[in-house]
């Protein structure tokens, strides 16, 4: 796994942290969170939060959230089917995991067009060939099968396909089931499946402040389960949070908080991660821009939220508003990148493949994000200093005015301290004109290459068929094996 | 100026500082430099320094080096014809220059081509009118004009179109010395100069460990008038240095400590900037590469070594390996920007303008780095964190499910936060083909219009005269008024 040792960057002061801690606990003491479903209001009643009923106005008092912070832990791992995939979250690590989401494709060929399960079953596969990314995920939504079973699809491929760990998807309660049933399957039972987190989901709050039933109905369940929850507002300042980033920072905090006191309450000690996800508003379209300073720092500032509260942190990801691998898209998710290197993220959602606001998965893209990410690992990675490295004999032995080039010292060592991209930083294309397509061109070529290189990851038959089973049972309407 | 509060990077521990420091200092006592020219040896045999003068080695003992870095200033100002605009070097500024050297010229008009002098004063224009810059440089070498008079051209231009402090340009002794002529004849007489550092020159140390006899005849000559030198080795890991980056680093900072030795043996106290510039090389091709992983660490490790000096430092700026304005310039560039944010970098070169490896200057770049730099300068600015930005009562007035955008909070605040590009993080070219073309139109829209608002800083006519009448003295191939 990715490891960040650095020294975290801080955009707040320690007072500027606490500020913003005290203005959420505030936002949830006084103006309070929406909660819908059913079976949460008991629940939150029974540890001490003032509800409205008819409203679904819970107040949330301070001591709640302080008791849900306790029981939070501060790291763990997700398993895998595989437990050499095993991935730690928290720490110095940072899990890397694909995009998720779009329902658009854009490749060198097919220009951009729907997602099908093709492209979905290619996506897990490259990300299993990764060996950057620590999980699959449903990179595309696969347009041309019935959207009331296309979950079911995702998983039986992504635990097909891929013996890293499983990330569930939404966007509703039946499909958190689902995923929770088989990974029991996986695990040996619900049981074994507790004491082996094996699962992950994203929930998102709908800002500003409101839980609708399926969120809640998730949070529930997989806290229930044991099964890590990545709780995670999407703010846009001034559509859904106040327009000043302090203000975003202090909803999206609060509302994040309050996702972690229902799982607590459901669960004491259920694995929780501290998501964030603020873009920057374009005031002129209301859209959400990606790789912008404002949204870097509030990314960072988030971060800082995450540490203060010893939780793992929940990034953005590669993000971008451009449209297509060009040089908007490089701009913005650098920014991303160089943000994420400083910060506190401890999982990184979207690092491979999000184009044009996450409507669209890249292929190339996918591609270049994975060589950007080789950039950072080679940064953070570091390099040595020792006597070797240092080369005092050698400078002795070239002298003012001399060549390294084919010197001892530079043919043992050049291989190991190179890192050099086949796809960006070589001088090939000088003189180049205003077309990208050499670069997609090799970046075609690069993700061709790695699905051929694949290899299905060995399946126990029995499991297999459990899963395949499962999986039809659920196509022909039968019941959930989750309750 | 940009300033950067945000604590610095570290690639390098405190121990690996020290072990970098004693290898340079091992280098410059046991190894030492090669220095030509008739004026330094002298110098040297007195400092202490042990001279063989039949190969020109010259060794530097560790006393002699230390003594130097104690006479050093940690900043000082560098002075300009309008007092408005002096700048300062060291602290927590970041003085922002324009690119230097580039013969050619790219536009989305015109291609590549050569440089002349009309594009020299273009840029010229561009750097006065830029709020980010602190200079105008010599970002395009004028090809149309004769060779030995082009540094006259230059230097006029560059009183003439800007009054932000001036830059001199080599690559020799003579050009050193014009510009030092032209700058007392701004600041009054040779005298005045001294008092008011007003024209900063970079020289380059001839990795490895050799100085020749213009640089050392201009780093004598700009220290004896009290001005500014940013000495900065070029070093190729692998073909003028040893290809592990330890060693590498050992090497520059001995050479750049054996140029800051020479600077104060001619005249302690003289203003230096420790410079550094290190670009991994591809070994396949033996070409520099800007803006990889290796290049950013080799950066921030100088800086460290800067800081430990408590010496002002010169980074390398935003560089790339790309040859027009596309995705890899933009990533390229990012990594350079962003190593910039948490580094110890105190003057930026080529944070304009800067193509394919410093070969070539664009217009259109031009514009893009500074909307880079403004991105940057927008997260390091940072927000705000008072009752006013963490609107507290309009979240209680919006309340669960609500919407902040036609809020009298939002409607007074999104300006002021906000930081849009109009260039770059639009989602106007979502569905945009690899086609480059539409970004670096509007880039180029903004260089017109800013050549268009451009206007003419005042200067008096009799210095104006004085100026003139030098340059026109010098092209007829009369003596230097700078001995």
């Amino acid at each position: 796994m990715l490891r960040v040792r650095t020294r975290p960057l801080r955009v707040l002061s320690e007072e500027q942290v606490e500020e913003i801690h005290e203005a959420s606990l505030a936002i949830l003491e006084r103006v309070g969170v929406e909660v819908h479903g059913e079976e949460a209001l008991p629940l939150l009643v029974r540890a001490g939060a003032e509800v409205e009923a008819t409203t679904r106005r819970v107040r949330l008092p301070r001591g709640l959230v302080e008791t849900a912070l306790r029981s939070a832990p501060s790291r763990f791992t997700l398993h895998a089917r595989n437990p050499a995939r095993d991935i730690d979250i928290g720490g110095d690590c940072i899990a890397l995991l694909p995009t998720s989401g779009p329902a658009m494709v854009h490749s060198l060929e097919g220009g951009r067009r729907s997602g099908t399960i093709d492209d979905l079953v290619n996506f897990v596969k490259l990300a299993q060939w990764s060996p950057l990314l620590d999980a699959a995920f449903r990179c595309v939504e696969p347009v041309d099968l019935p959207p009331a079973t296309r979950h079911l699809d995702y998983l039986y491929a992504a635990i097909r396909y891929s013996d890293k760990p499983l990330l569930a998807v939404g966007p509703g309660a039946v499909q958190a089931r689902d995923a929770l049933a088989l990974a029991a399957l996986l695990a040996g039972g619900a049981e074994r499946l507790r004491q082996r987190p094996s699962v992950a989901i994203v929930v998102n709050v709908d800002s500003p402040l409101r839980f609708s039933a399926e969120t809640v109905a998730t949070i529930i369940a997989f806290a229930r389960a044991g099964q890590p929850l990545q709780i995670t507002p999407f703010v846009l300042p001034g559509i859904v949070a106040p327009v000043t980033p302090a203000g975003a920072l202090a909803q999206e905090n609060a509302e994040a908080l309050a996702g972690l006191a229902l799982a607590q309450i459901a669960h004491p000690g259920a694995p929780v991660v501290y998501g964030s996800f603020a873009a920057e508003t374009d005031m002129r379209s209301a859209a959400p821009l990606f790789g912008t300073g404002q949204g870097v720092w509030l990314e960072v500032a988030a971060g800082q939220l995450a540490q203060r509260y010893r939780l793992p942190h929940r990034g953005m990801g590669l993000l971008c508003t451009a449209a297509v691998p060009d040089a908007q898209a490089a701009w913005e998710k650098m920014n991303c990148l160089w943000s994420l290197a400083f910060s506190h993220t401890h999982v990184l959602p979207h690092a491979a493949g999000w184009l044009e606001g996450g409507l669209t998965a890249g292929y190339e893209q996918f591609v270049l994000d994975l060589e950007m990410l080789n950039g950072l690992a080679a940064f953070l990675g570091g390099y040595s200093v020792d006597p070797e490295s240092l080369a005092l004999e050698t400078i002795a032995d070239v002298g003012p005015g001399g060549s390294y080039l084919l010197t001892e010292h530079t043919l043992a060592n050049y291989r190991r301290v190179s890192c050099l991209s086949s796809l960006i930083g070589c001088a090939g294309d000088a003189g180049a004109e205003a077309d990208l397509r050499s670069l997609w061109q090799r970046a075609n070529a690069l993700w061709r290459r790695w699905l051929a290189e694949y290899a299905e990851p060995p399946i126990d038959p029995g499991l297999h068929e459990a899963v395949r089973d499962y999986v039809a049972r659920r196509r022909r309407g039968e019941g959930q094996s989750w309750a």
